[in-house]
């Protein structure tokens, strides 16, 4: 890709593997708000990303090649990425937080990453998928990781919930609070479609909130209380303004959806006098969320069905950013070395 | 009561109530495990009742009447009640952890309780039973609340979970771990019968500890790591022994199951090396245990019905006694005031 | 008082006490930030005071007289007390949080409170003092609970700590972290004299952020990282963006200092992309921060000499507002029952 | 060292090191109660030591050199580091807990150590020591990390602390858990002069468990309630005993010494009804109690003088081994490349 709006299929050779890292095919991949970003150059993407890139980090594959000294990891093996890579020796990654590593370097970004038919990995990022998650789950854990990641950074079971933002991240965590035991599931989107998705994925109630007063149908709906868990994953003012008006005295909001510029927030009565628990949740605990969500996959908890939409040739990239910057929620995979099963 | 075994149905009058009281008309009544042993007058109860004594601490009622000085409870409320009564000045209580509290008073074994037509209790220890709660679950939400105070006394989502013990709490403790989103769920119990219910209640396997190398198996099954999450329900040393040997480094152990013996355990490698988490778990959180148990029961999350056997009205105790005095799973229900619905 | 700037020195009736409250004799009276609202007639005050009312609600005394169900107090106890008085049956009541309760009724600000010489509690509101305690700190355990509710509402010792504003409670925090094993402790604080009261109370570092770079100072002084721990005491917005960027990814930031207007935050990259954790803090933790609280004076941890200015009668009630409202730090001391020992 | 009771100082060559390791030139080493089994050659030490080794875990020394791909470390750093090496790929690795990492490789104990001219450490085990630390401190921050992990592992400041065994761990956690603002410090001791250090570190009382009836006394000191934390650093059943029974309803046993043999508990009572946290306790935090530690070190908050007893050349290592097996309490350090400051 280049310093400008949109992307381009060129010809670059196979990677190559140094001693610690892992050369993965590529079977699927699939598309994430950042990458659209990226192919829409903007501000952001002018100041992180230095082309030429290889940019995409949601894949799967399998692996074709270890360096040397890799044993954990064959030739063979159907995987896929955490694909943060931490310093492992900063202040964060000492504290048990590599997760916020303050050298991260991401692939796909900082670095040559999945749409094309080979990536570089090193090995410790791997992660080996089990055999009972099908392929097209395994090649959006890392979107599905940051869904987990929010929704399991507190108790959830037996609590009240509001998901706000029905995107395919916030689609994810309906999901996974649903299977976690939480009981009424809010969700706030403003897009229809989406908000049958929403309740598809596990919902109670899916609302409007550019329609009548969500904040006061919640409040009633949790005898004046408010939910105990908000999760956060629009990154829109409004969102968050009513969001928090929603959440319980003594609850927890818990962050993922990225604002584009500063939120004005009502600190004393929305955080301070509420008691609240407010939590900025980025990437996936590493590896605690993948555990988790490995198991929640494979023993079959999660549908995430609904959220597949179309699957095409990585040739059909503009294509896929078209339609998914139509606003259309939903996961598009690549298959860059064939067709989809 | 007598001090000896048995018990005796006899004629009392309906419990005065001061300001701060209510009395409930007992609908339906459950006998519980220290209920048997209060029957039978073994050592614990002969050192801690005194009869003359209404015992009985599960059970669901309507308001008759309130004291002058209560304003949240009404004539006509359907409820239950937390039957630790506690004193609200002891560190445990200024602590926030009134389910331990030094001074507690337990209704139904230190005074009268509800193997009557009516039952006096402090107003703060009433519990409104949401109206989706059907009555036959209202009765047993005491143990009830000890399974979920067991099973969300830490994370559970997504992790391996093994209960050791099906009798009716270790039962209900399978299907909350389930509806909580546990990954495998391993049940260890001797009696088969209580396996097939542990199965219907959710559990992947329902192992036999007499048969086989239950240990190996476990660990086997689990990549060698063992479980995340032991729940020990059975206060069996064996049950006990083995859960730790199948629980993996840095788990949680969480007993609830009550030893008539010390138990000798291999700290070192049980505990002390595998950096174990064990938790001592008594009564229910006052009041999150409620708040939680009522909404997985308001929102279907578990079924119960498997646990549910006979029904009878107060007068044929002796017939209720026996028949869980001959190892029986499940539970019995009382109707002091008519027969069951 | 009436419903307008200042107060008045009344005759009233000593307060009748029910069966289960405590009538106190005030021995030594201290003036919250809150007085000086309420003796301003401010907006907030002008909404939520209702006089004629006995304001104050920092104090300690003797017990006058008990109620007739008060079996745990006695006259002639040394006491204090929680103003907060919590209705026990919300949900943060049930969920064990009953210091963001929903229908909290403050004394001094929803009733009668301590500037006067005698003031009404109920009975489990009040709080016995240690012997060891000197009479001047009990009289200000209210807001000395605030800063030990902030500085304790997460892990500290071992980490890096900034505290933003050097207010009585910014202080009182600072004594707090120091005792409980923090380690660099940074405080920004832009009067002068201010800074001089926050290293004797025990900062590393006082810093004045109207001048030169405080974060880069704080950035170089961590290695990068910025402090592990934020306790932001000030209200003041200034002082809560530097105070975010000086969080380092992964960090704690508690938030007790109350904002006149809406805060504009950079949650991107202050909270969500840092992984961080921000904590409201109200009140005092019921009765744990109130247990943590007496432990630490009455071991002598804490030194808060410096924080006590002028002791005066209660009649001079005007004089110790203008002090106060001159933008003093410092608590000043009331003696409604005669004079300062 | 051979298969038998005794070590030997032997000619060895400079270990080589590989890409990714660092060769310190060991300055102080230290013996720890593992090396004296080890030295004794007991079941544990024939089952699991594989001569010839070099043994010993606990140092400081100057970088000599590092691996190719080691860009965090230079020589001449001056350094300790975390003997026990992790997998990072089981499950505990996967879950954040490395410090029970299944598949741990211990150095001096599974791999050769630092009893030494040269020791060989992978670079992410190195950890580069403050400058503000002196150097004997930085040779015992193996054992003193045990001591910082169990006292921290969990609140601490304003609670009231049970120490049983004061050896040298037991000593340095009285030292943290002062430095940490806890309240009254008991420890138990059968050996008068550690008695007297563990009043020199900080204990506020000393007691002789083999004399009167500690347990009482100390239920007395505190109100009948028992102790808030209680650190068992003996592995003593006896202490155990006491130790739980000392220990308050909703309390916290962080369990790091050693039983010889399995050890029989009253669950019932001290665990379960309790509703008691029992924590296992196993080597560090990584790496969180090194960065606790270090700062806590670094801020003088420590003062370990009363531990350091005999300094001597390698050579004379019978001697200090016969001086540990003595009983005596205290750290003998090692300079294997010269005398000591």
């Amino acid at each position: 890709m280049r310093p400008q709006r949109g992307a381009q299929l060129e010809s670059v050779g196979v990677p190559t593997i140094g001693a610690t890292d892992v050369l993965v095919r590529v079977r699927a991949a699939s598309i994430c708000g950042t990458d659209l970003h990226i192919y829409g150059w903007d501000r952001w993407s002018a100041s992180r990303i230095h082309p030429p890139l290889t940019f995409g980090h949601e894949f799967c594959g399998v692996v074709e090649k270890v360096g040397d000294e890799v044993t954990t990891i064959r030739s063979g093996d159907f995987v896929t990425a955490e694909m943060h890579v931490n310093c492992g020796h900063c202040r964060p990654c000492r504290m048990g937080q590599p997760h916020v590593c303050q050298n991260v370097k991401i692939l796909g970004i900082d670095a040559d990453g999945c749409f094309a038919e080979f990536v570089r990995i090193p090995a410790r990022n791997v992660w080996k998928v089990d055999p009972a998650i099908p392929e097209h789950y395994a090649a959006i854990m890392d979107p599905l990781g940051n869904a987990v990641h929010t929704a399991l950074a507190g108790e959830i079971a037996g609590l009240n919930v509001l998901v706000t933002g029905a995107g395919p991240i916030g689609l994810m965590s309906i999901a996974v609070a649903r299977a976690s035991g939480c009981a009424t599931l809010f969700a706030t989107e403003v897009n229809a479609h989406r908000r049958e998705l929403a309740k598809k994925m596990g919902a109670d109630e899916a609302l409007d909130p550019s329609q009548g007063d969500v904040v006061k149908h919640v409040l009633d709906a949790t005898d004046g209380a408010g939910v105990d868990v908000m999760l956060e994953m629009s990154g829109h003012p409004d969102a968050i303004h009513k969001g928090f008006q929603m959440l319980r005295p003594g609850g927890r909001a818990s962050l993922l959806g990225i604002p584009k510029d500063p939120v004005t927030l009502d600190l004393v009565n929305d955080v301070i006098f509420k008691g609240a628990t407010v939590q900025g949740i980025y990437g996936r605990r590493m590896f605690e969320t993948w555990v988790q969500m490995t198991e929640l996959l494979r023993h079959g908890r999660l549908n995430l069905e609904p959220l597949f939409k179309e699957r095409m040739p990585l040739e059909k990239f503009d294509d896929a950013f078209a339609l998914l910057e139509s606003g259309q929620a939903g996961k598009v995979l690549f298959y860059p070395n064939g067709s989809a099963k």
